[in-house]
């Protein structure tokens, strides 16, 4: 997933304001969902009402970024829980891992605000991404 | 340092989107430099051209906050180094802690763009702050 | 209502990027109902299901803004319709207008989709502050 | 262009928050920069030093967005003055007007910070766009 890195994006000293790679993040785990795993993102949100909420976020930054440039972000599981999905997205440029960063999130009904467990269906399709990444 | 939660701050599931954290974090900081330590920090980004980017930023989302409610920040130094500051920022109501976040800064020339010793008064106040909470 | 510039609201040429100031008048008005309204805006969302979604936005920017300066934010009604407001908000330091917005907003059900009439309470609220403000 | 409306450009009535939509402004009337008139606009900024800061925005919303729907931003050429630049900004999903902005920006020196006439190669690389639009 390419990330270009705008304007907007970066802060008086030219460089990318770091909440926004976290904003970012999100964007990765939306389209991750719809393209990598092939579940709609959106419609997880509004029709089947299972939320992702972050109850956990880090990330170190290695090299600043610029206005201009174009980050690929990379999404690896890192550990698969009942209910809880832990991954690691790293930003690089060419060979240069510029920033690394790790999100714990929980699936939730939206209803009743409570973790509930990964659907089957979901599990599968992240079960079947890890073996890919790893083979 | 108080912090409502706004309308924008919040989701489609009506709790506090989690970059919206990292950003009021770094408003923490300014005014945590202004208010509590003394030291402007408009006037030391744009006067003095000492920056602070983070190079390490982590948060535990404990609870979830609602539009509406007030969150009271408090920072606490863990470590000074010799050019490099580490705080932990909580984000509570009432007795309950509703988050837990940690950030990692670099005092940095904004012209050599590299990391520079953290100056005598800068480092003095942080020191008396430290000492104060402490006591 | 005061606005702190923070490093966040400014671009890499050192002035607040303008979708901010639109971010901030949403803020100006969530205030403007709790304190000079009298009318608790988290509630009016969240318990009374009415929402302001906004239907026109327009802002001249006049005089850039910089880090560490304070913005006074003031609202004046324009029309007061049926089911639609129109308001100004000035963004001023000292006796020089910054910016001067104008939003049109309608009363809206959140749970029909739809526009309702203003609700006497929030109508006779507004006409007493518009007449103070004439005064 | 083509934007994806993610979760975090929505708001807790499961609509794109208003201002979501001029910061969507800046990033199309920097793709088209690149993309349409082939001019790099990072470079322009980091480079050049010519900035193109926004003296006027507006927006009427017609119909709401929501996540997962894909607008198609369109921009035409209003005005092209000395130094400043006057677009409409059309974003539509199918045949219909999802929202219709318009944006007036100063061709400025970021160095001098003061406007300056549009230099020929960007003056000539808008009037073919505009003849091409016409066309």
């Amino acid at each position: 997933m390419q990330r270009l890195i705008r304007f907007s994006h970066t802060d008086p000293a030219g460089i990318v304001y770091f909440p926004v790679y976290f904003d970012m993040f999100n964007g990765v785990v939306e389209d991750w969902f719809t393209h990598a795993l092939g579940l709609n993102y959106a419609s997880m949100i509004l029709d089947r009402r299972l939320g992702l909420p972050i109850v956990h976020a880090e990330c170190d930054f290695l090299v600043p970024s610029r206005m201009g440039e174009t980050l690929t972000m990379g999404v690896v599981i890192e550990r698969l829980g009942r209910s809880s999905l832990q991954i690691r997205i790293n930003g690089e440029i060419g060979d240069q891992v510029r920033l690394s960063g790790g999100l714990t999130m929980v699936t939730t009904s939206l209803d009743a605000f409570g973790p509930v467990p990964i659907p089957d269906d979901i599990r599968a399709a992240m079960e079947a991404y890890d073996a890919a990444c790893r083979a």
